[in-house]
């Protein structure tokens, strides 16, 4: 079986390492928008647009199944998408919702990137479902987790600055609505205590077992469209090891 | 006269203000690439792509100088532009160190994003003149200033993290050498104390005073490659009203 995973950059890397963690022989294949990252100041129809040409990229790669890593682009484009590939998309918005349901007492908290927040997405889904719904971009966090600041007081205070009104609140269950987020899950754990943090690569893991099967060659090919600066590090501080990726520099140009 | 300016996001629109507050007749075009945004962690040549097709969009405005108000631009794509264009190219790096130059006594420190570090633009050119240098990447200053953070305690915390050894160290001069910087020149001035700020936007325009003559319209355009969620609320940050942005949809796809 072959997995495709993309991202609007570094992030989605939490995805591929969940997937793996529970597919030990699949083969993943792994595209990264460095080069345009990140997705979440872009409006909707960019958006789609680079969410179809990264989907184009690795279905030449003959992926039995997309996992759109970014939770932007799974707002936005997952219909698109959905309409335009012959194999199964499997979005993060959904599964995070899913598992949130299955925890929440009845008071849910959602955080992403500005645009995931306002593409509404995941606070339709878990209004639908009956909820009490509360959400918030948390645009500092995404910086924070590159910079490598996963804990310690700068991060504790960014933490605070966003989350305070939801322990206010009381929310019961926490949506980590963005791939970075999950590295700043011990922090944000620790600020809001008796809450069930839900960390959507998990989930996207989770429900990838209705579709796949364990069987491939274990291979891990990373492709990212233009070398960022802290990239490589990026990849070891996520994956835990120094996978050499390959820069599409002629995808960069195409782009 | 007609000066065109452009940056990879609304940080440039600092250097804009700081060309209107000393030429009040002139007509400025300003271009923000917010659908490529940020330059600083693109590889050099990906950067001198974007350059060039910025500086393109605004040689067909008939303008008289072109000013280049991204450090990561003004480091790696000057020379290209210069050899491609018939019209004066001025960009951020040399103004700021030539400013510097006159202010210090002789030990500078330099900041700004990743690439404009990595770069060596500054610090070459101040070495070059004998100066003691010392340089920092600050890659959260941008977002902190994106998300109006502009002082308070986080942001405290956060100058304290990157300028506590130039403090250390005894720097009498600061380059802020990215175009966010100078909205928290404020809180850096509080932290440093004695030390000059250098705002490279005010030293661009004293270098346009050998080239500009204050005639036209007095107006002012704003292009920007994408609609970003927070750029209406930025203008008017920045430039103290709320001057309506022109969106290049089409030209967002021509990248």
């Amino acid at each position: 079986m072959k997995i495709g995973v993309f991202d609007s950059g570094v992030g989605g890397l939490t995805v591929l390492r969940a997937i793996r963690k529970r597919f030990s022989r699949v083969d993943i294949y792994y595209l990264g928008d460095t080069a345009r990252v990140p997705y979440g100041t872009k409006s909707p129809e960019t958006v789609i647009r680079y969410s179809l040409e990264c989907a184009e990229f690795l279905s030449e790669r003959s992926i039995d199944v997309l996992v759109v890593a970014c939770n932007t682009a799974s707002s936005y484009a997952l219909d698109t998408l959905r309409a335009t590939l012959s194999v199964p998309v499997i979005g993060v918005v959904e599964p995070g919702v899913t598992k949130a349901l299955s925890c929440t007492r009845g008071i849910v908290g959602v955080i992403g990137t500005s645009a995931t927040i306002k593409s509404n997405a995941y606070q339709s889904r878990l209004k639908a479902a009956g909820v009490e719904v509360y959400s918030k971009a948390c645009p500092l966090f995404v910086p924070l987790v590159e910079e490598g600041l996963l804990e310690g007081e700068i991060t504790q205070r960014v933490i605070e600055m966003y989350l305070k009104e939801f322990k206010d609140i009381g929310i019961d269950t926490l949506i980590l609505g963005c791939t970075h987020y999950p590295l700043l899950k011990g922090a944000i754990q620790e600020f809001l205590g008796n809450v069930e943090v839900v960390d959507s690569s998990d989930a996207v893991a989770e429900e990838l077992s209705c579709i796949v099967r364990d069987e491939g060659n274990a291979k891990t090919e990373l492709f990212f469209t233009d070398m960022s600066q802290n990239l490589e590090n990026l990849i070891e501080v996520i994956l835990g090891n120094k996978l050499q990726p390959k820069i599409l520099k002629e995808w960069a140009h195409r782009a």
